[in-house]
């Protein structure tokens, strides 16, 4: 039977994601990969999820292992009240849906504010699932630059001033530890770029799934603390201090944005896995959070210092590069006209990966000196050895140019 | 801010389904409640689940707690490969994803098939969920009456063959145990039932989540095991005998629809729960599902016949009633141009509620008279007061009329 011809459009569009593709690297044997960008399931606190799974189904399984509601496991929506609470953030159960992790979060505002052909404006570069998953329902986009410190509000003021056509549907951010460029955002812009989306009247998707991952920024107020009317939806993650494999997120808003994200979850796939909904609650209610923050920053960030000098050292002259404050990623500019994308063969003949510039950006063409380095989930020694593999890739090739 | 104003064209549209909401009906304390179709949490195997999530964590947690490949956990799909053989059907890993319960499996198709104004034909009456789930991404149908004995394969070549119009993307069927009407169709008809779908060209999504529930139909043939050109999507589910709360189903068919279904479902939720995928695949390789089905039919089946008996006995004359084979439901149709619409208030006075007939109907207007009864979850003693409150309200509202 010919299933080419019966597909959607959507479906016709799609292509395989270049990260889940790069992952598949990750399993073969002597390859050096700074490309997924997965905690260190070293760090996994093994011992105690098995605890907790074990008491959550004996003492709770008639309702862990039954169907929930959609909105999510109560008992963890009140630990994430309870969170937000912990990052200034004021708000009760129906601002809260446990979503099949951040992504889901992504996936169901989009599909509930977007038709064909809406502008989302985006940072650029930004995490390129959200533009796959924007794109997937037809969004175009507006850009503004992803600094090192974040975007700049006067710069989102100024597009958003020049920009004639009709109103974008909301503005995608992540204000910590960004992905890919690790740019984190100063807490007076935070508050100014609340201020500038208030004056344009503008909805904002804050996409914080690092912010627990800080090793120098100092503290940073969500986006969503600086929100009066309604206008921050707060997407969080269980994937980098809990586990990714659980997929768990939640969105906090507006509760007629929030009933809507649930509405379309009763179709998409009735709850998120409610086990691990259970697990997770616990996980917080035992105070377990902090202790586990602590373990992956103390590891993490001798990464990030370890993978900032081999690549300063071992990188061709004319690299720029910023540090990042926190989370996973580094994203050194090549100098020289050098090109990530034609290189990646060469890197991947050399035992190593990266992840290419160019799909963090919306537009065409951008980003190919640029590449995504993920230090989190590689011991330090490999940081050195990968880097100097990769480093000798890049000056042979700008020899050659 | 006005959130209103924002929302897509599909996000206005979306209503709360009408299972969702009754089954915040289930809570209140003294109501019977026929409504929702979830399997007896007093069956579920806690402590082997337990077990199962404690091994899982503590010897394969470093993959069972991390990201994971979005087209599932490879132990799983073996499993399934090895359920599915079970089933007469040979296929490979590559013929099989896992998604977040059988309801993500029909929205991914959905998905990765339907553009605005394309036909899906569906049985009348047929799931409410799979409408509402065609109905987002634009379907119109095509109906087919469920009878008895199903669908009836010469209606359909008829109603093809009649049918001028563009030709439509799928049939979705349940051909065992079907919800709401209970009815399953002899392994001939689902011979011929392929045989029609080949002539027509039409692709068929046989979604199969009771098939473990056989209380009398003896050996059944799934439509998959029928299909030599790739015509037939099977879907299970692990909700019916192992945990809806875990949300794993699966999805087996051509790799070109598995393929874009999983690109599909990488902006959506990256994979399903991967630590209840482990969790499934343990209990598959366990052999675990033979005997929890046993224990299901073994319960379920006394409660099938206690809610047939009493419903013969109290419903007013003139109640149609066919026998289900299997499964969780039972499909009354009421005599006197009764209403289960407008009479469900009267019926939760009564301390007794149930699912009204129309929503599983894709054309308006459509199972006023009829009511979907779930006696999976009720234990016997109150299926027979529940059933004898609901025949009062029958019965005095037939008086009335």
């Amino acid at each position: 039977m010919n299933i080419e011809q019966l597909l959607s459009q959507n479906a016709k569009s799609l292509k395989p994601s270049v990260i889940r593709g790069l992952l598949g690297l990750v399993q073969q044997g002597d390859i050096i990969s700074f490309a997924g960008g997965m905690p260190d399931p070293e760090v996994f606190p093994r011992e105690l999820f098995a605890e907790l799974a074990d008491k959550v189904i004996r003492e709770q399984g008639k309702l862990a292992l039954q169907y929930g509601m959609t909105i999510g496991w109560q008992p963890l929506r009140e630990q994430i009240v309870a969170q937000m609470a912990g990052k200034g953030v004021a708000c009760g159960l129906e601002n809260v849906i446990i979503t099949a992790g951040s992504q889901q979060g992504l996936d169901l505002a989009a599909r509930a504010l977007l038709d064909p052909g809406d502008l989302v404006v985006v940072e650029e570069p930004t995490f390129l699932a959200a533009l796959l998953t924007f794109r997937n329902y037809g969004a175009r986009f507006l850009c503004v630059p992803a600094r090192a410190d974040g975007l700049d509000p006067e710069e989102l003021d100024a597009l958003l001033k020049a920009h004639p056509g009709p109103r974008p549907k909301f503005l995608y951010t992540v204000p910590s530890f960004q992905n890919p460029a690790g740019s984190t955002m100063p807490n007076a812009a935070r508050q100014r770029l609340v201020e500038v989306c208030r004056e344009h009247d503008l909805l904002i998707l804050e996409d914080d799934p690092y912010g627990e991952l800080n090793y120098t920024a100092g503290p940073l107020s969500t986006l969503k603390s600086f929100d009066t009317d309604g206008r921050v939806i707060y997407l969080g993650s269980f994937s980098k201090i809990g586990s990714p494999g659980m997929r768990l997120g939640w969105a906090v808003g507006d509760p007629a944005l929030i009933g809507k994200m649930t509405m379309a979850k009763e179709t998409v796939d009735v709850s998120a896995s409610v086990l691990p909904q259970a697990i997770a609650a616990e996980f917080f209610k035992g105070g377990h959070m902090p202790g586990q923050a602590k373990r992956y920053v103390e590891v993490y960030s001798k990464r990030l210092d370890v993978m900032m000098e081999a690549v300063q050292r071992e990188f061709p002259q004319g690299t720029a590069l910023s540090r990042p404050k926190g989370g996973f990623f580094l994203w050194p500019q090549l100098p020289g006209g050098l090109d990530t994308v034609a290189l990646f063969p060469k890197a991947v003949e050399a035992k190593v990966a990266y992840v290419i510039g160019t799909p963090f950006y919306a537009e065409e063409g951008k980003g190919l000196n640029c590449l995504r380095m993920a230090f989190c989930s590689v011991p330090e020694a490999k940081i050195r050895e990968g880097v100097a593999r990769l480093g000798k890739v890049f000056r042979e090739a700008l020899v050659k140019a």
